[in-house]
């Protein structure tokens, strides 16, 4: 079962809004041996693949500094907050896909727990706003 | 000794590049008991006061989802990579902006290691690229 729904993912790709998703290449699986390819390369390639025809954009990154619970990605759209998952398996890129196209549908830009895969759920490192952000926390 | 350049703080906050910091005002100390006024509230609190004459806007958030690791903060200008710090001390306010107004000043969007405050070296979480990113990873 998805939860997606497709007229809204047509509407953000309509809108520029389309989700980007950054993968670091460098990552290694944290406390496993040093291996080639890294993990985080495999993982990529895998996304790369999976992203055909959703209009989601992947992008390879070098470091995203969260060495210490690789494999790492990123993502977010325009407007969106930015999200940060660990702990990847090279088996994650469908649910990177889908994650990313449940946040392009997000009216509030925040992802989702329902309906978010469990990767995305368990892996979660942080969260950051959107640029233009305030909150009343009074 | 400070690494950071007025002019080019001048010039950054000209072109409306000048650094935002996002705290958490939810965070615990990771590890310690529940408090009022939360550690992160009270972060906010003096990040707010060290940030007059700075030009960096600071801005209370609610959830910054680096809870295992708080007190948390993000911090980014327009164009620039964003960082998120955890393990961050009710003393850290200082060290928040003098690591924005470094970031305000770096040409390549990347905060510099050299010249980083100590606690924006160890609470290091993670970093994100800027929206428009790409990277050569063959």
């Amino acid at each position: 079962m998805t939860l997606i729904d497709p007229t809204g993912l047509a509407q953000a790709a309509a809108s520029g809004d389309a989700a980007t998703i950054y993968i670091c290449v460098t990552c290694q699986r944290a406390g496993m041996p040093e291996s080639e390819p890294r993990p985080g390369a495999v993982l990529a390639d895998a996304t790369v693949k999976a992203a055909e025809g959703t209009g989601v954009t992947v992008r390879r990154v070098r470091c995203l500094a969260n060495c210490s619970r690789g494999p790492s990605a990123a993502m977010r759209c325009n407007g969106s907050w930015t999200y940060i998952f660990g702990g990847l398996g090279t088996d994650c890129a469908v649910a990177l896909i889908d994650g990313a196209r449940l946040l392009a549908t997000a009216a509030d830009g925040l992802l989702p727990w329902r309906g978010r895969p469990e990767p995305l759920k368990r892996g979660l490192i942080a969260r950051i706003p959107p640029l233009d952000f305030e909150e009343d926390c009074a």
